[in-house]
């Protein structure tokens, strides 16, 4: 059985060329240090799988943290017979067959043992094992989510590239772990809104000597950038740096003011600053680990035109999290210089919304603007089942260009290439998009 | 000429095996005194008919109660011609052809007569006639829309099985008929907070001990689910039972305050609640019965969070009227392990939101969450040919998957079976979806 | 190499018949003066194009109005290879090929100057390239967007139909400028709510008696059109009339009270008034000319209900910028008499928009109410591209029908002549809907 291969032999044609690529990964979760996976059950603690075995009936307790590994993926294997209908069910079964040579086309609790043995086997010398899957997955480069006190050291950045992730400090500064943490890692007395401002820019220094070729940020829906006022930002900030009582209008002026902070070291340092839009954390708290945040699809791009206009130098790939923006972000990426459609994130990211995002991107918005995908992964394997599932919406979006526009192959593959390797390639290098 | 077969040919070939399966439909309007239609005026009644043929031209009073059947008939049949395009004709066509032997491939003012006559004819004997086409249809069970006062007395209830429908108790609680019909059916001096309670309470007993398999509400967008405040509730809800004027935010208090404890009696008594989410009534109030009610897209499931936090044991099979909601049902259903998606409703119920929806279920969702589709018919007669366009859409939808991903038809055919079959008589068994 | 042909040998087949049809266009912003371009910069200048490449990377002092035509159609030409993707670049390459007979299949800096040589002799006598391109597109009839002070005398009425464009009224009633185009235009002393009714009525008397056939606006999301109040409204009429100052509460007053006054003239002089709902002008300003608009999706037709209940008598064709409010358009044309849906606007203006919201319409909108396409275009030139566009997407819909459904190519064609041809004709003929 043939896996993620188009049936139309158009499709099938492009996909067979478009599959020998490199891949250039311009967001995921991986750890430098240990890429990939050393067990299967770090495979199959990927959330998808621990929140769709959940949904379909698993209590969470099943794959608890304090379970053995082999204890733990067993028990999820029991329930993977429920979500084998699902694109991320796909996903495993091609890491299964791809990267450690599983027989079966099914993965049970009667199999799951061997697939348990056959990953610790090959994981067995893990630095071998990441350079193999690395090699398999001819992965040119991916990119890291970065804590801002990450001290970036230990691995290849050219690789492994940096992305400082910028979460806590728009939404959480008030929180005493993120002010401690900001002090020590930029060495700077943080007490008020000048030494913060002072303290970001130490981040940014590093990040960027370090290879740092973005800056992102997930925002919720209810957040809208509005320029800010320091003025009015000082006292709010000082309390929140300090954990003091803050009123929801404050911890808005702080949100709004640290975002713009950070905006205007992006432009400082000519980084892409990458804009996650859309979840609502902790909406299931009862539900797994990384299994808990939702989305409300009443979200406009709207609310960031001020920005947009405001960092005119700025370089801002957008992703929506609902697929109800997707029109929107077609049209803002049609008119701002600066915004860009990236990839296709998370409840956006399965082949039914990918292709209709996909087709209107490639029809309506400059083709040196599109950044394909990205995987989000956590553990390199996923970079390539994850991948393989976008190029082959991709060869199908294309094949049917080729007929209907009576385009060449080699003009199909052209805009492949740019929107898989090229564009990415370039957006991210250092100093943006002018570089 | 063939109806509703698709053309590809491995869909047609699922659609033939799927055609042949017995039909479990767990949302309709049927009365179970005279589930089939006596007369054709009994199916051109039918909302979708009338509502079209009037927003194509036909004025409201040609199908006004006061006219003969036959004469109203006769009027419909004039404007048919302008609605021929759509998928709703073509149920009535492949009701004409199915149940009546129609030999016409259009039902016109000239030949509606002889259809008239033809189904006359054959609903002679009324019972025997609701026979026919319940083995036609090879109808397993049809779930009703029962008033909460209803005796659920007369009919077999494991064919036409019970459902209590709650949108009057929440919305019109301070109308006197809602009040008294309350008092009558439930033998309770129905004067406050706690004797309302006490009141639903016997509306459950009585509904589960009659063979009821669900509860059921259908909510406008602007209702928002919040845990009750039953103290800030007493006396607006007194208030409301002694038809006083009550304030908008009490209005909104009450509201809330009902539908959470239907949602306790719902989880006491391990009832799905399923949950219709979207229509405004009576936006165009000078049309049609039944065709004055509307939909504002801008409805997020978020304000159903806290609801299917709380009633973690409650299955929430749930329809959103907006297609625009659809992506975000798909991410609920995703997520919350009593969150289901509950087939294509009525102004999403036609082939096109169908395939677009239906898809992303597919991709994303616990297959064994999946409740494929119900008929949401009035008679009997609707229940085929709706089933019939849905499963011409799902036929395509797993073709697809045949193709793409090396399924075997076997596999996509158990896929079919779960959604249309299986899921529905285990989720809606008694005892809710844990049975 | 053939152009916008569909791959597909029935929509093919349907394609070639349709595109042999007159074009009969209810909406463009075509200077029946001066209707075909006179220069390739005058097609160029199309802001899809200058927006496009502005997009791409062009800065907008490569397109300024001070350049000489050739050298601006030159810098254009330097970013088109940026936009050889999009759906826009296609229509312009059919005017080259098709206007011009241009020998390749792309236009570079290199080949530029050819085309606009080609251009430049084609259209040396004006009036004789108008006709060409007149014939050569088979146009039939194209509806302008005059302003209300336009004195509609020049051209033959009957090809190049008058069309009320009424933003200024509503929304800008404040600024001098347009208190005094009116006051000339109608004669009257226009200074309280009462005269401006007056001149209101005398620009819908001048405009019917030289042949408009609509009235048309496009309205911000933020608008949401009421029953006005008159007696509220009197005063900041009369203050905007003078140009005094106004609360935002006033200035929607206005904006509301006189909409509500243009319903009542094309009540009462059966004009169709054509609704463009979403647009937010401004919201990049530092683009070029034309290419500075965005949309909000939240945006609901659930506002329009009091106005389309109220004005029963009026037909109100309705486009909306953002794809998200598609189904609704939907249901609110399957549901109100008096609602259209009107062709595919501008950011819903690609073949991904277009097919998912042509699909839905034919599928549940009564075909006499579904007014297919418009060109939107400024220069005689894109017309046929544009429409060929949307036949080809037509015809792919439809011959999905015809495989589906077992509809003859007969049937399919005549559904295509009433949705391209007859119900432009008849909708927009003298005296609305009904005549």
């Amino acid at each position: 059985m043939t896996m993620n291969v188009p049936a139309d032999p158009m499709a099938h044609e492009l996909f067979d060329e478009i599959a020998r690529w490199p891949i250039f990964d311009v967001h995921s979760h991986i750890d430098p240090h240990r890429p990939a996976a050393r067990t299967l059950d770090e495979v199959l603690g990927y959330h998808y799988y621990t929140e769709l075995a959940h949904s379909a009936g698993m209590p969470t307790d099943k794959v608890a943290a304090e379970l053995a590994p082999r204890v733990r993926a067993r028990n999820l294997a029991e329930h993977l017979e429920k979500i084998d209908n699902t694109v991320q069910y796909s996903w495993l079964l091609e890491i299964a067959r791809t990267f450690h040579d599983f027989p079966h086309d099914r993965i049970t609790p009667q199999n799951v043992g061997d697939l348990y043995d056959r990953a610790e086997r090959a994981a067995r010398d893990g630095a071998a094992w990441d350079r193999e899957v690395w090699t398999k997955t001819h992965l040119e480069a991916v990119f890291l989510t970065n804590a801002f006190d990450d001290p970036l050291e230990g691995w290849d950045t050219h690789r492994y590239v940096p992305c400082l992730r910028t979460d806590d400090l728009v939404l959480k500064l008030h929180e005493p772990t993120t002010v401690d943490r900001l002090r020590r890692t930029s060495g700077l007395d943080v007490q008020d809104f000048a030494s913060l401002r002072r303290a970001i820019g130490v981040l940014f220094e590093r990040f960027v000597r370090r290879g740092a070729r973005a800056c992102a940020i997930s925002l919720p829906p209810d957040f809208a950038p509005r320029r800010g006022a320091p003025k009015r930002a000082v006292t709010p900030i000082r309390r929140a740096l300090h954990q003091m009582d803050l009123r929801p209008d404050e911890h808005a002026e702080i949100r709004r003011t640290v975002f713009w902070t950070l905006a205007e070291f992006c432009a400082e340092f000519r980084m892409p600053f990458d804009l996650m839009i859309g979840p609502i954390r902790n909406v299931y708290p009862a539900g797994v680990a990384g299994g808990r945040d939702l989305v409300d699809h009443r979200v406009s791009l709207h609310e960031y035109a001020e920005l947009f206009n405001h960092f005119a130098g700025v370089t801002f790939p957008v992703s929506t999290l609902s697929p109800a923006a997707g029109a929107e972000l077609v049209a803002y990426a049609w008119i701002f210089p600066n915004v860009l459609p990236l990839g296709h994130w998370w409840y956006s990211g399965i082949p039914a919304f990918i292709a209709a995002e996909l087709k209107a991107r490639l029809q309506a918005v400059p083709k040196g603007k599109v950044v394909g995908y990205y995987s989000d992964a956590y553990k390199l394997e996923f970079v390539l089942p994850k991948f393989n599932m976008f190029r082959r919406v991709l060869s199908e979006t294309l094949a049917e260009a080729v007929r209907d526009h009576g385009w060449t192959t080699d003009r199909a593959l052209d805009l492949a290439r740019l929107v898989l390797l090229e564009n990415p390639r370039r957006i991210f290098g250092l100093g943006g998009a002018e570089s």
